[in-house]
């Protein structure tokens, strides 16, 4: 590796215009972990025609998904900090109901070449920032190199780690900075896009920012919108426009293990409760009241439930409610929408968008570069920011 | 009454430009039903400040508020064949928890006056139809005289007609018309816009759609939007946005008394879940199985408790579940919907537009002459429509 | 097979006392259907220690087990008129996550030796009423013969039959009866007990009640109580013990396929919905109103979701309000209350009872010869029996 | 007063024989909080014949009402720390739909004579612990005699207290007593019986069950069983008898003000989830994992939503889900029992009885003396101990 192959001057190279013979490359920080192990199976699951692309809303023909990355063009790497391998989450997985058994039987060999592809991550305090960033860099550029990549897009799937609590501090390397961060400046060092899909401050650092702008890169995030608070988003937008007054919205979510474990710990849900409640209130105009629980339900393995309650006023004050039951699967939820935003950030990179991409705001709770939470308001953004890149 | 007071070029007469002075007529068919009275009590309690605008949506900056009638310049009267006074049932009203005790004291004396306005309906059978029409918009329009009324809107928030088989057949005075096709028919000849805001065939009966041509007047329906189908309409789209796949949506309506009791009746409620179907339906871009209940359960009185239960896949076919409870009360959910279509159908009229009024559709689970049937989109259209009003 | 050997006076030849080498016969009518062949491979599996006995109720100390048939002891047979494999169902089941594949592997070979044992069943209109009773009958004798075995118990999990009009008017064999009763002759005729799982009238035919006092064998039904009816027989005492009033009880069930095909035929339904109102009117000790639906989605599978929507008034009238869902899967809660069935029949044989078996009311919506339905009386009662029995 | 009249063997004096003339005394500590009120207003309605006696567990026959006193026949007074009038708190009640406005209104005079006999309660600090006892009894005894009733049962309903870090250290006035100790001394100390409803650890501390005893007085506790407590105490069994493996039970409540405000405060808060985990886990035989919250949501008023979410598998490990959504009114769920529990109470003083009363544990959340929580076999204990109090 040499060293402008790291440098973020390094992204002008790859900024090739898309060809059918193109390949894109997918780097996962947390590459061993459920979101990216459902990703990678779905991908190739979906490539070899074993399962529909349901979930996929690049498949949409208003995204226009013949101009994107094909599912069978991607290459899969990536960072973690387990030595559990890939095939073997993906058959926990299967045996969890997450995926199908017969789709990891038929790609298990395939999964075996991604897992290959995995570099141990970045430990807090087990090397220096400076030190990781050029390690995590050189790992990145040395997976496109070895594969001829039109480019590669880092996508932050690791563990939820907890806010920071005065991210306007971070400036420097110097500074104990959150390990998101660590790997979003190894990517603009690599010359790679950028997508933090979990709840992670590391995008609003001014050192990443900095980092970013230098780099003239395209950035995404954060914190994927699966569950409860998509719901939020295509129902809160009803009581306002019908003028109905939302007096509380109760949130109870319970979560099995995986994800659920680390939220289990209360610093690390805070980031996950905060970045749930902020689109809520953004729709509503106002803070609207109401508890909201993650809890850990060990028993309930990769799904998640989730109750929520709605009081809200009608006409002359009369009090109504509304419940509902999300039963879902976060990991089936959350790896199409990886696989989306791999497809969208790559068509900006090659378009040369640089900056935060607002208009992918349809994708997550708490988006950067954007105020509006509405699901359908964010549909429309993401279609004509689409047809955008195009002409 | 003279003729032309009553004949179809007497719309044009009532087209001078809205001035603050200017008072509108409401006219329900049906004025002594749930809907007609929580109106009539909440348009005079909100226009003495004794209760707040929630649920009206016509409240909404974005919709211009300053521009339409005021609730405090409405002057309200209607038919009905029931016997049972317009003040008694704002008791029975507030006994039910619909409306508050303290407003209908308070208006006490003004319902009644309202109530010495409504005049005997129309029953099948009793009169030949082209008397009855005769009959009924001779009352309208001795209703706008008689209190100097700039336009008369007239609402059927009758009772639930059964379907009509072969509506297309109906085509002069001599068929058997369903009674809000009379409605209509006299609200033309009168010259006054029509509303139909039940689930009623009759806005789509070729006699009807022929007299409302020839009368230039302005109409819109049918069927109120407002509990399961509403949910619908802001949730269904979420599905299709983000690809999961819509494989059974079963709903289950309880309904009390009232309209409940009419619903009992399999062959009224057949409109009903005729309405409530095809929504769904065009959104996903396919019919989606499951069954759809209306039950009348005594006891809910004038609440209704929808249980919706939907199964979706996600990623690789995963099988996930929502379900919600609606628990709301429908009367209270109507009445501000129809004070909405009573001023917007008005500043419509004003404003010269005749024919259908598509961009209604937000506020009807059939909307005539539309096919869009997404929440968000429907009040796109609505915000665009009600801008174009005034250029 | 000798005329004696089915004749009714067989049954005392079956009475010589348990031992522990003694194997016991469970024949099924309906053997190749979702309950018959989760029990077998259920019981298999359980026997060879690869599930727990979850769901066995007993198992509890209470019932004293020990007395009971083992599950490895049972030996299993049946009538069937699909010729679909046992093996193939089982393994249809393990896809529809009924059973885990692991334990159908595993047990396969014992699985296709049971299916060997599957003999034709009786199709209404094929053979004579007579015929088809010799021709059952012989088969289950000839069973007991070639196993060796102490004892046979008929279990009819067929499809759910529609009800009949004129039950006391079957009181011979040239009537037209319903094939249960076909089949619970033919067990008498055997010496073998029979137990009705199914909502079938045929325990209660003059043909059938006579033939089963004449051959001095014991019976029990029907129709397992597994899902909503098991709910109800839990909650609704608590209503009553807490004399809070029932105003309402709205039951919706949505059925996948194989036994929910059957009961979307709305004549079968009318027995199912007629066998769980009949409880919780029996608790409130007066009807309590509100809708009741059995509806088949297909896409549910072998899942069943339950809604209940219960209104009950508190102090002074206070208006509350329980809902509850239910999400179980039929098979796996009527599988193990087949095996009790057969244990507990099994041992009342052994010790001498004849005649209907009101203390297993406990096991059934429609209990044959008891009127309680209070799920923890009907406990209590069983617990007094079994004990009874070994006294 | 006279010091024999408060002193422990005062009690004596007090045991005559019931009968029809005579009067029985209700001393409410909290009597001017929602349940206490609840309980005025309904004792005087259902005597008045203004409402039913829903709710009322000691009108079954089972219960021999007839040698109960009758509601007609009781007295009310009580302590208080708030000021705040019984008639002012009942037209609150009235206003947020707990009693119907019309019984208020028309019992208020009797309200207002009940109030007069509301005299200042005890606040930690404010006297000694010895003066407030003989304070408060003699509150209690003169009550008594200025009404010439035949004896007076103390309920405790004040505001839930935290628990208490080391109760079995309690042994003498000198030690900081919890409040509800301090009332169950003075109740003693007057000859008075006393039931603790609210989750108080006084009936366990060692100054107070000495008083007890020699006292020779009859006592009951602690915390009303209400709501999601009360369908446990119904549901679990059923698991258990059908051998269903509990997994995991998560409950949430939403309560809104008077209680939910005390329980906000987590202190307070731990005494109720403490008094809710045990029972489950007492019918489960095990601790049964899952979260539980208790939450105040501000506009629910006296209104409380309680969710649960069981997981329990079946046969083979098969996963099942039960969900339910209670939606009552906690003082109109409460204030029957305290009637009951007056009744019963009295009862069994007047019988002579002395000491813990386990068999009234059907009441109780946290049952002083039980260990018995299943609400079938507690309704048993109960029936069983109501007819030995006759004989
Ligand atoms: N599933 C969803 O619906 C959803 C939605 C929004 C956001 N997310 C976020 O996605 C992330 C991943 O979720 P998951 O369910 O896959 O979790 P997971 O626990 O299964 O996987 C996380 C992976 O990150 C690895 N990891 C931890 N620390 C690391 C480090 N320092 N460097 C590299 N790898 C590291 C772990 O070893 C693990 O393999 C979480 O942050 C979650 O909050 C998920
Ligand atoms: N409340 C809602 O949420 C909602 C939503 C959509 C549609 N709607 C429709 O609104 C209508 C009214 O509902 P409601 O709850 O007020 O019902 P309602 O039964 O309380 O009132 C109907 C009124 O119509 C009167 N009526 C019956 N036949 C008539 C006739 N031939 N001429 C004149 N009046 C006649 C009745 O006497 C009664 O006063 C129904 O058709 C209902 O389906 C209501
Ligand atoms: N699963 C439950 O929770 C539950 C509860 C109560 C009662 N039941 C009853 O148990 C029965 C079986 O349920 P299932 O889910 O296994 O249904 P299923 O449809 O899977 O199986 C029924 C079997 O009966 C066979 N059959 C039909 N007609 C027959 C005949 N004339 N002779 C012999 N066999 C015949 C069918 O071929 C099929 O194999 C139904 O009657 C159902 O109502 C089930
Ligand atoms: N409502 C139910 O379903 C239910 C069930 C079980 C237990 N409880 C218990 O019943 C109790 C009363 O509930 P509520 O809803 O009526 O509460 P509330 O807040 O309406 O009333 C409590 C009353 O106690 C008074 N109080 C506070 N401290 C006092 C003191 N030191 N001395 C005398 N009075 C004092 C308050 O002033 C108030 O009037 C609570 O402890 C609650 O936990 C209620
Ligand atoms: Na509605
Ligand atoms: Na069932």
């Amino acid at each position: 590796m040499t060293s402008n192959e790291t440098s973020e001057q390094a992204s002008d190279e790859t900024r090739k215009p898309a060809d059918a013979a193109e390949r894109t490359g997918v780097w996962f920080v947390g590459a061993r972990g459920s979101v990216a192990t459902t990703a990678v199976v779905g991908a190739l699951g979906v490539s070899h025609g074993l399962a529909p692309t349901t979930g996929l809303v690049t498949e949409h023909p208003e995204l226009l998904p013949d101009g994107l990355p094909d599912l069978s063009s991607l290459v899969f790497g990536g960072h973690d900090v387990s030595s559990q391998s890939l095939l073997k989450k993906a058959e926990a997985l299967a045996a969890g109901g997450v995926v199908p058994a017969a789709v990891v039987s038929a790609v298990s060999a395939e999964v075996e070449t991604v897992d290959a592809e995995v570099r141990p991550g970045h430990v807090s305090g087990e090397e220096s920032t400076a030190e990781a960033v050029e390690r995590l860099a050189s790992d990145i550029a040395s997976f496109r190199d070895r594969h001829g990549l039109a480019r590669v897009v880092v996508v932050d799937v690791a563990s939820t780690q907890p806010p920071v609590d005065d991210p306007e501090q971070m400036v420097g390397l110097e500074d104990p900075l959150p390990v998101g961060a660590v790997y979003a400046l190894a990517a603009f060092r690599a010359g790679a896009p950028f997508v933090s899909f979990t709840p992670s401050p590391c995008l609003r650092l001014p050192v990443v920012v900095e980092a970013a702008e230098r780099s003239g890169l395209p950035y995404a995030g954060c914190d994927g919108k699966t569950g409860e608070t998509l719901m939020k988003s295509a129902l809160a937008p009803m009581f306002v426009m019908r003028a109905l007054e939302l007096r509380s919205w109760t949130s109870v979510n319970l979560l099995g293990g995986g994800d659920g474990e680390t939220l289990a710990d209360p610093e690390a849900a805070r980031s996950k409760t905060l970045a749930k409640r902020e689109g809520l209130d953004a729709i509503a105009g106002r803070p609207v009241p109401g508890p909201m629980h993650i809890d850990q339900v060990e028993d309930l393995g990769e799904w998640k439930t989730a109750w929520d309650h709605v009081r809200f006023d009608g006409f002359l004050g009369t009090r109504m409610t509304l419940q509902f039951t999300w039963q879902g699967c976060d990991s089936a939820l959350a790896a199409p929408l990886v696989l989306d935003l791999v497809r969208l950030v790559s068509a900006a990179h090659a378009a040369g968008r640089s900056g935060p991409l607002p208009e992918l705001a349809f994708f997550f709770k708490d988006p950067i570069g954007a105020t509006e939470h509405r699901l359908s308001e964010q549909w429309r953004d993401l279609v004509a920011w689409r047809e955008g890149l195009i002409a």
